[in-house]
């Protein structure tokens, strides 16, 4: 027998018909003697609609008021798969994040799971019920509603696989995995059997979407295992967790990554003093703006001047520019240059820290396809280039081709 | 200063347009030192939208996932219209059911409010804000969201406005008030100042639609007074109270209501033996259908045979055929005879206890339009006639003129 919890995405139950196909889909797998906990998201462009309906009351936002809004949406699609089990002759019980005893911080609408009460899940299981939780949503402590933000459904069903100690978190998706690389990109992109959680979440900060690093640490965190899959196939997916199992260590590399989403800013000109880059990088980060390749070189020894490059996500871009300007104009700055035609692209392994040799082969792999390397930065499970965002599909290809030949 | 429960239906509330005027009408009543709670239904034909899904799903009724996917209607609701007040620089917050402290039966669909442990709406409404709470819904012992059933957000508002000792519960309505009789019927129909609690409940009884019996007794009970009253103008429309206030004492009669929603059953040759109208009446008891006046006369002394005769709602009437034909096979009667083109017209008013002739005048208006009575039923504060349904018009507007003459 077996714990398990199974979240489907708004997409999976856009209409009573595939709600209905998701109840059939889950018995189908279930065997008599397993325990089932599906978290669900609203139903499709649900969360849209609630929004324009505030947006028809208001230009501002009234977190708390619109976490009561928004929280409606998984309401409906839990109520709904409830009945869509019972009709197919499954004891079924709809919880809202609420009665699934999941309680959060008071940020409305970016809330974190503080913790999860689930008395009232496991007794429901107990009784043979398929326990159908709504994901997004939990209650902070002055008992008010709070949506968990991008990527709330799956972090509902990782903490909850956490807290009633289930033995893997299944998240349906679109596709059938974790690939190798982005398989609109790379034709032959492989599925991986197997990724670990750090290396999952390099490849989540380094642009892969198919899941959202919060998710990810929670399982970590947890030792949960994820098995990320697909709403359409039985078959198995790429299972997310802690080690891999032997037959998997051959592969160093992981999985190649790439990300447009990026801008490449440089500041030229800086004093070669302490506390410089410390103001520039202080000041960022008080707005909350992600800073990442960050590359200093010596622009003029004579006058001790450097440049510094660094990249940040486009819609930061804006208010980074801003502020640059500003400290540029206090520092008497020699410039700020901003490329947004970039691209960053990335290999992933944990394999490579007892693996040298892996830079050279991801810069032969660019410099044979005649690919020019704007800045290159490390960590211990990556490698990232910036490249000119033309030449995106071109790296990825060469990249993979070179890494996984075949 | 003044404490005010306002209650908003669904019709309402049907846009995000009409949810901003009814925050704008709230706020141009309110004056700085009034504490104000609003309770309002789901959007327009919201519930019935959600009862589509649910029929896309299943043909079953599942109660309890029934009520949380029917409950998410007034969190729409309460959420958009805090958010209204918000944008008019009042502050507000919306509370579910459940966050307003409503304890429900368990009874899902119908449930009974229990008691309501209002603290967080008095805390709310201490520190300035209106507190808008979703009609309609509550929480059982369980804690699992159960929905009052029909006129449920009336119950609400009254059992509320009770709770925290309000000085009035206002119900917005798109009448001006209680009328002496429908005024889609009597044209000169005269909207009444105050009404009591028993007048009301006997009017509801018998036809009157605007409230249901439900929230007039919560009030009765909790003593809160009721203003029926219009969403589209200020006029003051109608009180439901305990008593009179002095000059409004000398109107006896204080409606003529009317209820085609009736059928007469007629069991013929019924022996006149003592248990036998028991068996009868208690079979229809048995299956929760109301009986209303109920006759019985002599058919054929030498044989000791009665025939009684009654009225039961129409939806009821399947239902009470099939017992009573069971019934008068067993016991050997002479016939069940069901007449359902007939209609019940009314007086009620608490002054015809002391008022002799109100009956006589009452009949002499039906005689003199040329109109049969086929059943007669008085209680202490009304009295019923059973005609043809196709006078039904024609009678009303003849009581009416013999007791409001102007």
């Amino acid at each position: 027998m077996s714990l398990v919890v199974k979240k489907f995405g708004g997409s999976s139950v856009a209409t009573p018909e595939k709600i209905k196909a998701v109840a059939a889909r889950v018995l189908q797998e279930k065997r008599p003697e397993d325990s089932v906990v599906v978290v669900v998201s609203a139903m499709g462009d649900t969360t849209d609609e609630l929004i324009s309906l505030a947006k028809a009351i208001t230009g501002k936002h009234y977190g708390r008021e619109m976490d009561m809004l928004l929280s409606t949406g998984e309401q409906v699609s839990i109520a709904l798969l409830a009945m869509a089990f019972s009709e197919l002759g499954q004891p079924a019980v709809s919880f809202t994040g609420f009665q699934a005893g999941i309680r959060t911080s008071a940020a409305y609408g970016k809330g974190r799971i503080n913790n999860i009460e689930p008395q009232r899940v496991l007794t429901e299981l107990e009784e043979g019920k398929i326990v159908v939780v709504a994901g997004f949503q939990g209650i902070n402590a002055c008992g008010d509603i709070v949506t968990l933000g991008r990527g709330g459904s799956d972090t509902t069903a990782v903490a909850l696989a956490g807290a009633i100690k289930a033995d893997v978190c299944e998240i349906f998706t679109d596709v059938e995995g974790i690939y190798s690389a982005d398989p609109r990109i790379v034709v032959n992109a492989k599925k991986m059997q197997e990724v670990t959680y750090n290396e999952m979440l390099e490849m989540a900060r380094l642009g892969a979407l198919v899941m959202q690093p919060r998710s990810v640490e929670m399982g970590k965190h947890y030792h949960v295992p994820i098995h990320v899959r697909s709403t359409f196939t039985e078959k198995t997916g790429t299972i997310i967790r802690e080690e891999y199992t032997m037959e998997e260590r051959e592969f160093i590399i992981r999985g190649v990554t790439h990300d447009t989403n990026v801008v490449k800013i440089a500041v030229l000109g800086v004093p070669d003093r302490p506390g410089i880059a410390y103001k520039i990088f202080s000041a960022l980060a008080e707005a909350n703006i992600d800073v990442d390749m960050i590359v200093q070189s010596i622009r003029n020894a004579d006058k001790n001047m450097n440049d510094i490059v660094f990249t940040v996500t486009k819609p930061d871009l804006a208010q980074a520019k801003e502020i640059l300007e500003t400290i540029a104009r206090e520092l008497n700055l020699l410039d700020v240059v901003i490329k947004d035609s970039v691209a960053k692209v990335s290999v992933v392994g944990a394999g490579m820290l007892g693996s040298p040799g892996i830079a050279a082969t991801m810069f032969g792999a660019l410099g044979d396809a005649g690919i020019n390397i704007e800045v290159i930065s490390t960590s211990e499970i990556s490698i990232s280039c910036l490249i000119d965002a033309s030449q995106v599909r071109e790296a990825v290809n060469a990249i993979h081709q070179r890494f996984f030949p075949e």
